[in-house]
C-alpha cells in the first residue's frame, strides 16, 4: 500500500523489465514509474533496463517511454518537465528470452548501472511477457547469477498464473527454485485499485461498519464487474481461458476475501494473508448439482450497444464459430463460517454488457415485514455500495421522507465521491510502489492462488464436460436471465449500478477530524 | 404529517384566526394556506375569518393577505394566479377579545360562511395571539356556543404554554373546559420541520439504523440549535423567559424524545405520544449539584459577528442593564432506561452565536484503542448528522483512505441533500395541514408539556436563586467555554456544523427502489 513518503525507506533499485516495449509497459508501467518519480514516491536513484526481442537504440527506447507517458499518464505532462532526468534512467537490451547470450549482456548492464547510480544490488524483475515464458526466464536469471545479490531481489509476475491447479503448481515449483515465496509479487491489478484498497479501511477504521459486518445484519453481498468491451485482440487467448479463469479465479475471489475476511491480528501482509486464506478455505465446495444450481455461464450474441450493432462472440475474429467458451459468469457462493453462515455472495462478470461498472454492494437486512412503512413489504433495503469503477466512491442507500412535503418514504442515497483532482493513482502505480517497498499486502500469495484454483477447477471441469451449461445473452443487456434468477429465487435482485451524482472532491481536511 | 393527497379525507372547514393581521399570520399562516391551497393539499371549500382589534374593510384585509403571500411564500407567485379565488375565502371581523359582542358577530359570520360554502361545521380556531388571552378567548368561544358544532372543532395554540408547571396547568384547566385534549393542537414549530419529521423515518424505515440505535453502538448524542440573531423586538418577553423556557422546554426536549423513543406499536399519534412520554419520564432529574455540573447558562457580551460589532445583551433595547437572563443554555442529560443507559445527550442553544445551525449528531462508538489505524487513538468517530437548518439533509462521517494515493486514513462524509426544488415546505404548512387532517403526531400533548415543565422547573428555580450560575460568552463565538467543557470532561467535543457540499436534489425515483 502507498504509505507516507519516507524517502529513507525507499531503496535505490534497478528494474529489469521483460516485455520492455510491450503493451503493458507502454500503457501502464511507464506512466506508473513517471507518476511515482514525479511525486517523489520512489527513490531518485533508480534505473530501468527494458528488454525486448527487437534491436533498438537507447534513444529510440527513450522515445517510446516518453511517448507512452505523454499518451497515458494521468498527470499533466505538458508543463515544463525535466524529461531528460527521467528518460536518463531508461536503458534497453535486446534479448531472446530463450537464449542465454542476452542474459549475460543484461547482467553486465545491470551491474554497470548499479555502479553508475550507486545502487546496492536491489533488483526488481518484472515479467510483462507471456506466462509460458515465466519458467524459462526465471531459470536463466538464476543461471547467470542475476538473482545473486547483496541487496534485495523481487520478482513481479502478471496473470494468468497457470490455467488450473496442476499447471499453476508446476509453474510455482519452477519459480520457487530461483525466488523465495516472499520475493514473489503476483499482480492482481484489482488489488491496486483505490476503492478495493479502501475496503479494509472502510471495514476496520469504522466501528459502525465492523459491528454490522456479519450475517445478523447483512442479507447478501453482490459483486458486479461488467464490461462493455468484447474480446478484442485477445480472442485467441480468451477463447481458451474464458471468463471463469480470466476474471473469477483471481479478481472476483480476491474481492470476496477482502470483504469477508476476519479482522487480522495486525494490518500486516502476513496477518491479512492468513485471514484471506481462511476465507478461501471456508468457501462451500461443489457437487455437479451445485454447479448447475449456483453457477451461470453465458456467451453474448449480437446486439445493440451504445447505439451500434455489435457481433456475437462466435462471429468475432479468431473465435471458432462453434465456441462454447463463456464470456459471462455469475454465481452464488457461501462462506461457511460463523460470520457469514447463510449469507449468499453473488457475483457477475462479463463482456459486452450494457454498462461498464465494478462495484461491491453490501445489502443489509430489511425492516421487519408488515411494520410501519413496510406494510406492503416493498421498502427498499439499506445498501452500502463500494464503487470501484468507473466512479470511485461510496453510496449508502437508505429510506427517508420524500423531500418536499408528502409523508412518503423513498430510497435516497448518501454519497461520497473519491475522485481525486489529478485523477486517482492507477492500480499499477500503487502496486509497483508496493513491490519496490517490499509490501506484499496487495499481491496474491501462492496458497491463495492454489486454493483459488482448487475452488474453481471443479466448476471448469463440469462445464467443460457439458456444453449445455452455456446460456446466451444479447450484447448490450445486463446478462442472461439465469443470472437474474439466481437472486430472484432467494427474494433478491441485482443492484443496478448508478453513477455518482456529485463529482466534487471531498477533502478530509474540510471535515472536523478530531473526536 | 403530510400524507398522500386524498381530497376526500380533507374536510371543508372554516378557520377562525385570532391575531388575524398579526405577524405570525402574515409571515407564516397566509403563505402556508396559500401553498396548501395551490398544491391541493386542503379541501377547496374553505373559508378564513380573520380577527383583530382594528376595524378593517374586507378588501383591506384581502390586500394584507395578498401582500403577505407575495412577500413570504416559498412558491413563485408571479405567474398568473387565480388570486381572486384564493382571496375570496378571506373575511374579517373586528373584535376585542375580552368583549362578548364581537363573538356574536363572529358566530354569525362563521355560520353564514358555512352555509355559503356548504361546510359541515368543521371549525379550526387558531390563536395567534398573546398566551395571556388564551383562557379568555376559549371561554367566550364556548359561551357563544361557537364550540357547539355538528362537525369537528379544533383549537390550535402557539407557544409558550405557560411559563412553568403551575401556570401551564392553570391554562390547561381553563382550555379543557371548552375543548377535549384530542381537540387541542399545541404548536411546536420544530416538529413541523422536514428533517425533524424525518427522524422517525430514518430510524424506523432503515433496519441498519434501528439496529444501531442504542448504547452498545452510540457513544453520545449532540443537539445544536444556534442562532446568530439577538433578541430583537422580543426583548421584553425574552428577558422574562430566557433561553431555557424559550428553546429548551419545548424544542430541544421534543427533539430528544424523537431521537430517543422506543419503536411504537404503530406509527399512530397516540402510540408515538406514549413513547415520547416514556422518554420524558426516564430523564434523570436534578439535585442542585447536578444542575451546577450538567447545565450551563450563558449571556452574550459585545462581539464581532459577520464583520460587524454587535452590542452585549445587557445593552440591547428593553433589556435591564443588570439582567441575569440567559441567552444560551447547554446541558447534559441522561435517559435512564435500558436503551440509553450511560449515553449522554448533550445540547446547546443560544443567540448571537457565530453560526446559524440546527442539527442532531449521533456519535457512534470508536474503534478499539490502539488497533490498526487507531494507534494514536486519534481516529475520528462515525457520525450521523441530521441537518435541520439551514441545510436540510444527512451526512455520515466515516473514515476512508485519503483519495489520491497515500495510505492515510481521513474522515470523509457521505452526504444527502434534502433540498427540494421549490424549497421545502415551511413547518407551518405541514402543521396547519396536519391540524386540518386531525393528525396530532407532530403536536405536543398535555402530558408532554406537563412533564417537560416538571423537568425544567427545578433548573429554573436553582438558577433564579443564584445569579452566579450565569457565565458569559462573546457574541459571534460558539458559546461559553463551560459548554465545551461539558463534553471535554467526558472525552468528547461538539461537532462543528458544516454546510453540505452538494446541493443537488436527489430524487427517489432515480434510485432502484425494489428489493
Amino acid at each position: 500500500m502507498l504509505s507516507q513518503p519516507q524517502i529513507d525507506r525507499q531503496n535505490p533499485f534497478v528494474m529489469v523489465l521483460f516485455g520492455g516495449a510491450g503493451d503493458l509497459a507502454r500503457r501502464k508501467l511507464f506512466p506508473a514509474l513517471y507518476s511515482l518519480h514525479r511525486n517523489g514516491w520512489i527513490h531518485p536513484r533508480f534505473a530501468v533496463v527494458g528488454l525486448g526481442r527487437s534491436a533498438r537504440e537507447r534513444q529510440e527506447y527513450q522515445s517510446i517511454v516518453r511517448e507512452s507517458v505523454q499518451k497515458y499518464s494521468r498527470l499533466d505532462t505538458d508543463t515544463e518537465q525535466d524529461w531528460a532526468a527521467f528518460l536518463n534512467r531508461f536503458h534497453y537490451v535486446s534479448l531472446d528470452v530463450t537464449e542465454e547470450t542476452g542474459y549475460q549482456q543484461l547482467k553486465q548492464e545491470v551491474e554497470r548501472l548499479e555502479q553508475e547510480w550507486e545502487i546496492p544490488q536491489n533488483r526488481l524483475f518484472y515479467l510483462a511477457i507471456s506466462p509460458r515464458l515465466f519458467g524459462d526466464v526465471v531459470s536463466r536469471l538464476k543461471k547467470v547469477k542475476l538473482t545473486e545479490t547483496n541487496g534485495w531481489r523481487r520478482l513481479v509476475i502478471e496473470k494468468p498464473f497457470g490455467h488450473d491447479y496442476p499447471s499453476a503448481k508446476a509453474l510455482n515449483d519452477q519459480i520457487s527454485q530461483s525466488f523465495l515465496e516472499e520475493e514473489i509479487y503476483r499482480i492482481d491489478h484489482y488489488l491496486g485499485k483505490e476503492m478495493v484498497q479502501n475496503i479494509e479501511v472502510i471495514r476496520f477504521a469504522n466501528n459502525l461498519f465492523e459491528a454490522m459486518w456479519n450475517n445478523r445484519y447483512i442479507s447478501n453481498v453482490q459483486i458486479t464487474a461488467s464490461e462493455t468491451v468484447g474480446v478484442g485482440e485477445r480472442a485467441a487467448y480468451y477463447d481458451q481461458a474464458g471468463a471463469l479463469r480470466d476474471m473469477v479465479q483471481n479478481h472476483i475471489l480476491q474481492i470476496v476475501t477482502m470483504v469477508a475476511m476476519e479482522p487480522p491480528s495486525r494490518l500486516k501482509p502476513e496477518a491479512i494473508h492468513d485471514e484471506k486464506v481462511k476465507v478461501l478455505r471456508s468457501l462451500r465446495g461443489w457437487t455437479e448439482a451445485d454447479v448447475a444450481k449456483r453457477m451461470v455461464r453465458g456467451q453474448y450474441t449480437a446486439g445493440l450497444l451504445n447505439g451500434s450493432t455489435v457481433p456475437a462472440y462466435r462471429e468475432e475474429e479468431d473465435v471458432p464459430p462453434n465456441s462454447a467458451n463463456e464470456t459471462f459468469v455469475a454465481g452464488k457462493w457461501y462462506i461457511d463460517n460463523f460470520r457469514w453462515s447463510g449469507v449468499p455472495f453473488y457475483f457477475r462478470t462479463g463482456k459486452r454488457l450494457g454498462q461498464k461498472a465494478t462495484e461491491v454492494v453490501i445489502q443489509f437486512r430489511g425492516v421487519p415485514q408488515n411494520l410501519y412503512f413496510n406494510k406492503n413489504n416493498d421498502l427498499a433495503p439499506n445498501l452500502l455500495v463500494i464503487k470501484i469503477n468507473p466512479d470511485e466512491g461510496l453510496s449508502f442507500q437508505m429510506n427517508a421522507k420524500k423531500p418536499g412535503g408528502e409523508m412518503e418514504v423513498v430510497p435516497i442515497a448518501m454519497e461520497f465521491c473519491n475522485n481525486y483532482e489529478e485523477g486517482s493513482p492507477e492500480a499499477y502505480e500503487s502496486l509497483l510502489h508496493d513491490a519496490l517497498e517490499g509490501d506484499r499486502t496487495f499481491f496474491t500469495h501462492w496458497d491463495e492462488v492454489s486454493l483459488a484454483w482448487q475452488f474453481i477447477d471443479p466448476i471448469r471441469n463440469i462445464w467443460d464436460q457439458n456444453d449445455d451449461s452455456l446460456c446466451f445473452y444479447e450484447a448490450g443487456k445486463s446478462g442472461p436471465q439465469e443470472a437474474d434468477d439466481l437472486l430472484f429465487k432467494d427474494g433478491f435482485s441485482w443492484n443496478t449500478p448508478q453513477r455518482l451524482r456529485s463529482h466534487s472532491v471531498v477533502q478530509g481536511s474540510e471535515i472536523n477530524s478530531k473526536p
